[in-house]
């Protein structure tokens, strides 16, 4: 054992996570042992502590980060896998699940060595997330199509077999302008806190933990998430100035999240491949939307409220009412035109135009500095969860494409498909002495199920 | 007066922003006229209403933003002027005046227009804000060298005989790797909130109304302040994961403040040019710092402490003590050498080993996703506000560069050097018959004096 695993645990027990590093991890006094939410003890057996406030979760089953209240700040970041060994693919994900395990429960990411001695190596963890809270950070992980089998038909890591039927190559979509350098990739983490730090330090300590074995593709950083998940939340706006995500599936509706978010048992029975271990996992769908906001900015009140279908302050559709007031696609106005007008975007977005699908949107605003003419380079960063691309999202983003109004300012120019395993089972993680997540060579980790 | 013109008050008052904008304009009863504070009403006599929580006054002896402590979040944008003007720059900056004046209090961009009835025209304000509270928004404006004089000698606004000599050109420091399309400007606005939206809405909003004036030529978003300003603060880290600005000049110091960061009358009779329209003002350096984060998480926690001087963890120097112990250069170690080894950061940037200056420190961290190899391109974004460059941050940052062995994990990839002007007065700004700002061709702005 080295002597980082020895050391206190810290974050969770209101200690800072400062103890974790530095002259705390041999200097400091041993406190009792607290066990992350959701994290069952192995060496010890006093109950586990409550947890902190802006805790959640690690393990479940499915992964947070999903049904989660969507928090206010995002980092995601795409990897691609560089080792062509698949035990170097599971040891990576080992460490990931152990890190995120202890980050999201306000812990450091350590222990992972140090093997000589504190001083002389590098430190556990890189320190500035040390006097943060865990500001509600969840750490979700998903699997790009490229992981499975490459646009040439390689079999990288004997996965090929595995390929679940609806983790397709996206189809072009009219008016797509997608960047290689801001799309797909083999792997997915998106960290999501109240703390933009809390969110970039998680990225940055895997992103760490990848040396060797996967290296950083592309990232995204959002903030003001752009849609409710929760009745409790307030409806955010996106930056046409507009509420979004009035009408976005809760995480309260609990049967239809049942019915439009995780992929059923069902889904295996009909796949031509074996995709099993996707059971209780959904599908991420990532999408990078560049607004023209200049342009935007310059179109009059009435026009923008006819594109989106809603009034610009109240949210409220333009059949009337206030903002959770259904919108009424019958009702006509002058020269018996609908008043929700058929290529506005709620109109085609709407689940009675699309089957009845829905999505679990979880979006975010970005702005990425400007390009050359002095113009913001920023947008929405769409994401959502559902429980199969091919029916809820792809027939309503074709839709949108060819139809929608708003489509003249906007610009998908980045584009992602990842499959999003369940969760690591409550009770699985193995704990060292001081009852923290640690990893070994027979971790639990989250894809388990597709690489074992 | 236009119909903008006579809508209600939004903000200040509890009521949201939105009754500012669409059918609020016309459709709201109106309300009691508030006035933002710092701004007099010239069409009422009520008092004016006490500031809402996270209100500072946009008018003043000096500019908000500056000794206002340090909000979370930055947003900053560099401005390159279009026209060839005078009267157009002074329209602009009489805009940008009073739509700063509104937001910081919480209210829309608007009233400008629309003219041909809101329907019809723009809305007033882009929106995205509407819901959102003032968020302690400070916008602080500055003026870059090339307003007065271009790189080849042209006099383009007849100000050449107004440059102040202190508005140098940054000399080429050692291990300067400057993209000019990061760099100078001749306008700067920094917007601080603790809300990213807040701040981004109102760069959004003031750029918007620089169309045909002046264009963005770069911006820059920081969170997660790394320096405190106030005593009330506290030391945030860095993303080295160190304590940053532990020695920070302090608000509450104000006999430091005056003789560290305002520019004294002084200033302008020892001035070769007739730079009087800056005293009360002050100079913003600001320097984008990407650090080599990848680099840095391999070094050992022994050099990285003897590389800034102080212990990770606490922050106390490595002469002993606590985070705000003074460190003791004198003292040694080992082999007689110093626990403060002469090439740490803590040493070189000291006031004692720098004749005694102290900046006011007000940066941030940044996160731009990253670069093709997959690192981050991440860093500190530097704004420090002095009396004079020449004295206070030019010979510091040659020793820097110099002898910092941090600057192994440092690379300055943008610079600006601004002047900026003092506030404008309490009470001077010229009010609409709803009490709030408006613009007219007499309307005060920063930097008048320079101006008229």
């Amino acid at each position: 054992m080295t002597a980082a695993e020895q050391g206190p645990t810290a974050g969770r027990t209101g200690l800072s996570r400062r103890a974790l590093l530095g002259g705390g991890l041999l200097g400091a006094a041993a406190v009792g042992a607290a066990v992350g939410a959701g994290v069952t003890r192995a060496t010890a057996d006093e109950p586990a502590a409550p947890p902190a406030p802006g805790t959640y979760p690690f393990t479940g089953e499915h992964q947070a980060g999903i049904v989660t209240p969507a928090q206010d700040r995002l980092y995601l970041a795409a990897f691609d896998v560089t080792t062509k060994d698949r035990e170097d693919l599971v040891a990576l994900l080992q460490r990931w699940t152990t890190i995120a395990a202890r980050l999201t429960q306000g812990q450091g990411a350590g222990p992972f060595g140090p093997a000589s001695g504190p001083y002389d190596a590098p430190p556990d963890d890189t320190g500035e997330a040390l006097d943060l809270p865990p500001a509600g950070l969840t750490i979700t992980f998903g699997f790009g199509r490229s992981l499975f089998v490459t646009a040439d038909g390689t079999d990288r890591f004997g996965l090929a077999d595995r390929l679940p039927d609806a983790l397709v190559e996206l189809p072009h979509f009219p008016a797509d302008n997608l960047d290689p350098a801001r799309s797909d990739g083999d792997l997915v983490v998106q960290a999501c806190a109240d703390d933009p730090q809390v969110a970039v330090h998680a990225i940055r300590n895997l992103s760490r933990a990848a040396f060797g074995a996967a290296t950083i593709r592309w990232t995204q950083l959002g903030y003001g998430r752009t849609s409710s998940t929760s009745t409790a939340q307030r409806t955010p706006r996106n930056l046409f100035g507009f509420k979004d995500g009035t009408a976005n599936l809760k995480v309260e509706e609990r049967s239809a999240v049942d019915e439009h978010v995780w992929v059923p048992a069902a889904a295996a029975q009909a796949d031509s491949h074996d995709s099993a271990w996707l059971t209780g996992g959904t599908y991420l769908v990532a999408r990078r939307i560049r607004m023209t906001i200049e342009t935007w900015d310059r179109t009059s009140l009435r026009e923008q409220e006819a594109l989106v279908g809603r009034t610009k302050g109240e949210g409220a559709p333009l059949s009337g009412g206030t903002e959770f007031t259904e919108p009424d696609f019958a009702v006509t106005g002058r020269d018996d035109q609908p008043l929700v007008a058929l290529n506005s975007h709620v109109r085609l977005a709407h689940p009675t135009q699309n089957d009845g699908v829905r999505m679990l949107r979880r979006g975010y605003n970005f702005t990425d500095g400007n390009d050359a003419l002095g113009r913001l380079d920023a947008g929405l960063f769409f994401l959502a969860f559902v429980t199969d691309p091919r029916t809820h999202y792809i027939p309503m983003q074709n839709r949108l494409s060819r139809d929608d109004g708003l489509m003249e300012y906007l610009q998908h120019t980045g584009s992602g498909l990842f499959a999003v395993p369940p969760g690591v089972p409550d009770g699985s993680l193995v704990l060292g002495s001081d009852g923290t997540p640690i990893t070994t060579a027979h971790s639990p980790f989250v894809g388990e199920a597709l690489l074992a």
